[in-house]
């Protein structure tokens, strides 16, 4: 089957939300903890995060300014801080939740059962219930011109994640210890490990590690 | 267990790579296909595909030009089009083998087994086997500044898949018709569905849809 771009205009709203989310895959489900200036917090689901690069260790985030992340992201530019918290399988529904208009004086964090934690670093919230939790400082933002959406980049400050959730090799066992994909805006799965390979060389078939 | 930004400094760099990359959790492993002006094919594994926007449709990519994926680019910015091919898992190791650094007069699509396809729309190559493939024109990029990466935005021009694939809702069965899942840079996974959850609202639980 060949959809067209003007096919693809020509859905109803809905439909092609739900398509052109569904081309680009998986990619994580994760909640991002913020506070405003009076300590009030927010918990919103976001499903844009990007790896950005390793050395520094930045990570990115897309923002539709119009939605209802936008507390999340008045928060970052008022405090400069925000948390990551990637989303165990068991938690999808609650973490889902976080998706609905609460008003501003309502925290997702009582209102969908989840428990705000603190290091001494940052004033934004982590989620007590994730695993592997990631706090973060703003750095900069580019505008996307083509539809206003936001690419929003922050500094790693501080990783928290449970002893025998790291290798030596520096890799992170994310299927084990709690990391959620989602296929779109409402579509959530389980990660299964298929393989790890090795540097890949012109010569040689790519070779399979522990 | 708490990682501190100069903990991470201070990782050896193979390490620091594949903790930070593993960080950003589950992508979709893609081979993205282009031509140069002579029709020579190029293609090579992503694993940054980003939804920008669906109205219009918009797919990005993050590229860090100094990399084997420098060819995808210059062949991007020369023709004005690329394709982005979702990987079937059973094509995992053949995929990965596209980021070897092979010579420029060398197409990863004879080296690594895989075979172009092409429509009336695009000079540029699909990956017949891929399910799900989408066809795209370069619309803009930005300079991400701390890092010098670049985020390619295209806009999606065709779709090409399995008539089965795509649901009346819009959804795509991507767990069904082949789209491989990614942490950081060489662990592979296939995706189970857990739940499709309806639209939040702050009042009542999210409904499970099917």
């Amino acid at each position: 089957m060949r959809i067209l771009f003007t096919d693809i205009m020509q859905m109803e709203r809905l439909v092609r939300q739900a398509f052109v989310n569904g081309l680009s895959g998986f990619r994580s489900a994760v909640l991002v903890g913020t506070a405003n200036a009076a300590g009030q917090t927010n918990l919103a689901l976001f499903n844009s995060l990007t790896h950005i690069g390793a050395n520094p260790p930045y990570l990115g985030l897309l923002f539709r300014p119009t939605t209802v992340a936008r507390h999340t992201y008045d928060n970052i530019r008022r405090t400069g801080q925000y948390t990551i918290n990637h989303v165990p399988p068991a938690m999808v529904q609650q973490a889902h939740q976080t998706s609905a208009k609460y008003p501003a004086e309502i925290s997702e964090f009582d209102a969908c059962g989840f428990t705000p934690q603190y290091t001494p670093l940052l004033s934004a919230p982590y989620v007590e219930e994730s695993s592997i939790k990631i706090g973060l400082e703003y750095v900069e933002e580019y505008l996307i011109e083509v539809n206003d959406t936001i690419l929003l980049i922050g500094k790693v400050l501080e990783v928290l994640l449970p002893e025998a959730a790291m290798l030596a090799s520096g890799h992170i066992n994310m299927e084990e210890w709690g990391s959620t994909a989602v296929n779109g805006l409402d579509t959530y799965y389980s990660a299964e490990r298929l393989i790890r390979l090795g540097y890949a060389r012109p010569d040689q078939q790519p070779e399979s590690m522990v």
